[in-house]
């Protein structure tokens, strides 16, 4: 194993790795951060090996195994000092370890059964949903504009590997996400809903909208001809966590499709 | 309305407002602190009005009606400046708005179905969860020994006014959960059992154990003559957020008892 050491702070890929904690500069470079053993892991596994790893010298041994499946598949290896790796981790205790790893397109699959999400801004709640969605054999997860970024270090945390098993793909308006699930109906998650989501038939091809939580249903976008579908809930209580409500619903539709 | 202004730090309600911080304190003096104009507004229209109401002068303008409604029910108005309500509050950009209310006991109902906390130590989580089984009308939580507090303020936060819709109680042993729910089938979630969750008859009385995300299932208590039930997933996806889990799992039940 060729590994090199990086002892400035000025290293051009030490640079880099830092400027992709950037939303605008990982959709240039085309490169996410991942942080942690669990991460890099299922990243590789996934198929999406790391352009390049960086490790402390304690993770150097703590993380032998990774250091070497990180090799197998291709990363150049950089030990970096503790201080130094400070500057590139966004946790408060670092496990040391942090890949650089191109973003992943995966093709949407065919499932007929697609999550939109619209008004989402709390990235645990995004990666929350994306796992639940990934869990759920859903065919895509379409963001829309303004939507918290799925690629951030948060929201790849909560995703715990989500993010390089399902489609996600970010539309610039309602008719691109029309034009991308031909044939559709399209529901959207509202507590005050008529219709319950068990009602809805859910083995014919379907979308849901999910919002976020601060706005009655959060969803942001003006859409037409959507059904508002309601998980019917206790006296008193006004809503389910977004992420909840809308994995509540993708599980629905699994089990009629069983 | 009666409004005290307090300009010490060391100011027996502060200090006492300060003290319930802790965990150990809050259970000694059965109060707890709720910071927030959603939270405050939700325990009161639940029939548990603050005995204590603090504020900033800007937050005095600013929720004026909130100020009306826990004078009302009778908590004392207490005005702090701002450098001495940062000392109380639990946020980086606090409202200005926080109560010291009674902790809330209420008795479980009696709807057949319950939910067992036992090794979930994250609190935004079990807030979450909480809140799902709120909504799912389940009649009573129980914590096992070892769970994380629902009185800290990030649980109280993402419980969304759910502690006070639902019994909460503590167990001390397996023992006594058994002794609550008599007759109670018991199952606990976990992603590599055998029997899907779909498969089990939620009509009779059952209780669900949660655990939470790092071990296998994350259960930590050995329970003896309980059922594992997992949500079946897609290939690759080792499992869903111990919140989300749970709270599909409870919103079947719910779907089967309509």
């Amino acid at each position: 194993m060729v590994i090199t050491p990086i002892s400035s702070a000025a290293n051009s890929r030490l640079k880099l790795a830092r400027s992709l904690q950037r939303r605008r500069t990982r959709r240039k470079q085309q490169l996410i951060l991942l942080e942690g053993e669990r991460l890099i892991t299922d990243s590789i596994s996934a198929g999406f090996p790391p352009a390049l790893f960086f490790f402390t010298p304690e993770a150097e041994r703590q993380h032998a195994r990774l250091l070497a499946l990180a090799a197998e598949a291709g990363a150049q290896l950089l030990r970096v000092e503790p201080e130094l790796f400070a500057g590139i981790s966004d946790t408060v205790s670092p496990q040391g370890v942090l890949a650089v790893t191109p973003l992943p397109h995966l093709p949407p699959a065919v499932a007929g059964l697609a999550l939109i999400l619209d008004g989402v801004r709390d990235p645990g709640n995004l990666g929350t949903v994306l796992r639940s969605a990934a869990a759920a054999n859903a065919d895509q997860v379409i963001l829309m504009p303004g939507v918290t970024d799925p690629w951030s270090p948060k929201a790849l945390r909560s995703g715990m590997g989500a993010h390089f098993r399902i489609a996600i793909r970010e539309a610039k308006s309602i008719e691109q996400v029309r034009a991308w699930l031909p044939g559709y109906a399209i529901y959207f998650a509202d507590a005050s809903g008529e219709l319950s989501y068990t009602d809805v038939d859910w083995s014919h091809p379907s979308a849901l909208i999910l919002g976020g939580e601060t706005e009655r249903a959060g969803i942001v976008s003006q859409w037409p001809d959507v059904t508002a579908v309601a998980i019917p809930m206790a006296r008193g209580v006004e809503s389910l966590n977004a992420a909840v409500a809308g994995s509540v619903i993708l599980f629905e539709a699994v089990r009629q499709r069983l």
